[in-house]
């Protein structure tokens, strides 16, 4: 995955979405998918606002067993009904070497969490599936080894890999993750492939979202995955850190403009 | 996994050996099992020198695609053969989920690596063994986190789980990583489970290894593992920080005294 | 200096600038004053491309006792008249109490390092000081600490605070020090206090501070600091880190526009 | 202070006793100087235990500029009333330059803090002293740039240097701080000078104090620095990492059988 290889930037397709072309990729959507009408709502309105892609966890990594995790199959389902019904393209997080043909066969792009990065036999598993795959850094993983895990996927024949910075563990606990903005540029400078970042993990907070989202874009990321629950305070997962549809639209505002003074559109 | 709900402490058994009680556990063995003649060499060097159980590495998690990942179920035939021919039971790491009825039938204890203490579907397949585990902690994980990696074994059935302190990741890298003393107690005091370490991957180099050996038993720990190998110049993984059997009969003979100051005995 | 007690926020006098209002203030110039002519060519360059503020160190904190400590006194008179030169305020570090009332006689704008951020005495001398202060965030420093280390700077009676992130240290090492961008909204949210963004220390490498500058202005800070050299190769300290200021004034191109799209002018 | 220069290892004496040599050193006493009946009974207490130096601050470094900032002037003369009922030589911290030349003619050993190890000034300072110095190494400093501050101290012509390592900021935060064992064998291959660790300040709990001790120790450091309070709970600074008189006696006694296991003698 190294520019050494391949100085030109590459462009990843998410069903007819480009990544990493002049115009940004945002992709919005809850932290899980929960209900058919909590997503269909949530679908709805980050589409009305300009997102280009939906988001939603079928399959949940949970620091605790007795945490919600996730809708399994049938969030599969419910994300494909909410493609269906406005045309954005879905990704969803594949956690499980047993789950990745079904999430294959239904997603778009297939996510890697964070806690899996190094996980290298499901990075193997995506390595050999025909869709993309977004993968999230690990949050203590140097550059180095984000690098290395994305070489694991490709190694298995699969180059269609877009990054993103999530934010690292570090002594201030201030926000929830620390997010490396020099990350961005440096990621770009070693490797063709687009890299996007998540300012909801990494904030965990919802106030913080839209200055490390607008960071992020004028430091050169070529998107930016951002968490939208019609009801933040009903969320199962990462209420805390998710926007309303309006918030998120006021966000998708100052994106703009950002993005214009880089010379990139949204 | 608290102490709350079982206030005495717990003897993990694996094989004949006990893990927890008043003797300390001691395991050794090779990085990855490379060879018939690396692997029962290295056996009988452990064994001779007071070892109580063989650890070998047949899955490998490697940062990178291109290096060596283990020899797979040839590495599990030979550590079954190591065992019949010494007596010592053995560990090995498990990866994937697809591997863990395999390594479940041969290995005596069964071994998370640290990149995997939060791949929570590999966690609850070992939680439905019959085999007691090895629970690496998270080169990021706080103490809280790996705690609950523990639960969500213990939530899928299986109690016998030992936990390992390997070192964390911080700013300083003098060596590989910083080993965390203070964890043991602490996670002594926060569970029943046994607190073993593991001073060969925390150091990443040889000459440190019994310093922090020697302190992790004088804060408490249960036991130690330990890298070792008959050839460490020509070791095919972690060779800098793996002991020759003569060094690790040294290394023993220290353990020794600092375990019988604390009222310990190896 | 919580926002609590003053819920509008502070606009700091630097000599005739303003930072904290809407105009961004820029601060450029050397890390180390090192003769005249290098100094005064660096203080046009920056005033032509825009500069606010010329920054230049007269008394250097160095990691071993080895290296070039900064020409002390004569630095002081080589800003002062290249202030004189170009009619930009100057900040430079205090680094001593008994060079307090010396530096504070000379500079417009006394500047705490990082690495005295919890240096008390320090502190509490410059509280005593008529002129305004530059704050850098402590490399292993939660925004809380850094917070109270300005309310020592209050509480001894000085108001006029400059707040200013410059990189904490991390397990990632790729760049110099990790840029926590989220620390700018934060300081923001809790302080009334301008804060601004040190890009050159943070990243260490020239090509890096672009990116992180552009990204801090749209994450809210209210200006930068950069380290721009006639001749970065032959810097006496901080060269890799330089720019030239040909491409400094690219850089402040790029502010411009960025600022803009916030609200902002530079 | 590199051991290339110096092939063997420094004993470095403080009054009569001597630290770097067989017999492990032991420091202990009262956070801040609170009172003179504190301080004696402190005093006492610890000689009774098996201590060899006594500890007291008389100058605090505090977070806050609202809290206890220790008693000063008033504090060295009772420390040294103090060294004169009980014959124990005494450590102080001194932590402005101005008051280097009152405590090193009060104190007996001059201890350098955590936050001021790259206070380079002051470092000189006491390098021009008499006495020797305890170098604290820094919260968030890597081994190299601790030995490089003593190298600070010994370029300034004070050789008398012995290093305490009071553990690093990392992620984790169930304890104050994470003790770096493998920071003591480290810092003793690369130097000649003697080091020693204080598990108060590590842990920041008085449970955890004693297995971080007797891990130090089995790891080779040549002494401990415990704090101890007569009523820790009505401490005015660290009262939750202090040990009472008697719970330090009997960490005494453990600390005794780990140093004879190690073929050193309390």
């Amino acid at each position: 995955v190294s520019r050494e290889g391949r100085p030109e930037r590459s462009v990843v397709r998410v069903g007819d979405v480009e990544v990493g072309a002049e115009k940004l990729a945002v992709i919005a959507g809850p932290c899980s998918v929960e209900s058919e009408q909590q997503l269909l709502s949530c679908a709805e309105g980050v589409k009305e606002a300009g997102a280009d892609i939906l988001r939603g966890g079928a399959y949940k990594p949970r620091t605790s067993p007795y945490d919600f995790q996730g809708l399994g199959e049938e969030g599969l389902r419910l994300l494909a009904a909410a493609r269906e019904r406005t045309g954005l393209p879905i990704v969803t997080e594949v956690r499980d070497v047993r789950q990745v043909a079904l999430v294959n066969e239904c997603a778009d792009l297939l996510q890697i969490g964070a806690r899996n990065m190094q996980n290298f036999d499901l990075l193997k598993e995506v390595g050999g599936c025909d869709k993309p795959v977004l993968l999230k850094r690990g949050l203590a993983a140097t550059i180095e080894e984000w690098l290395k895990a994305a070489e694991h996927i490709a190694a298995a024949g699969n180059l269609n890999i877009i990054l993103c910075e999530r934010g690292i563990r570090t002594f201030d606990t201030t926000l929830r993750y620390t997010f490396d903005l020099g990350a961005i540029p440096v990621a770009k400078a070693q490797t063709h492939l687009p890299v996007i970042a998540d300012p909801s993990h990494a904030s965990g907070q919802a106030e913080y979202v839209a200055p490390l989202a607008l960071g992020a874009i004028a430091a050169g990321a070529d998107g930016v995955m951002i968490e939208v629950h019609p009801q933040p305070e009903r969320a199962l997962s990462d209420g805390p850190q998710s926007l309303t549809p309006s918030a998120f639209a006021e966000v998708m505002h100052r994106l703009r403009s950002v993005a214009q003074a880089v010379g990139r559109s949204v």
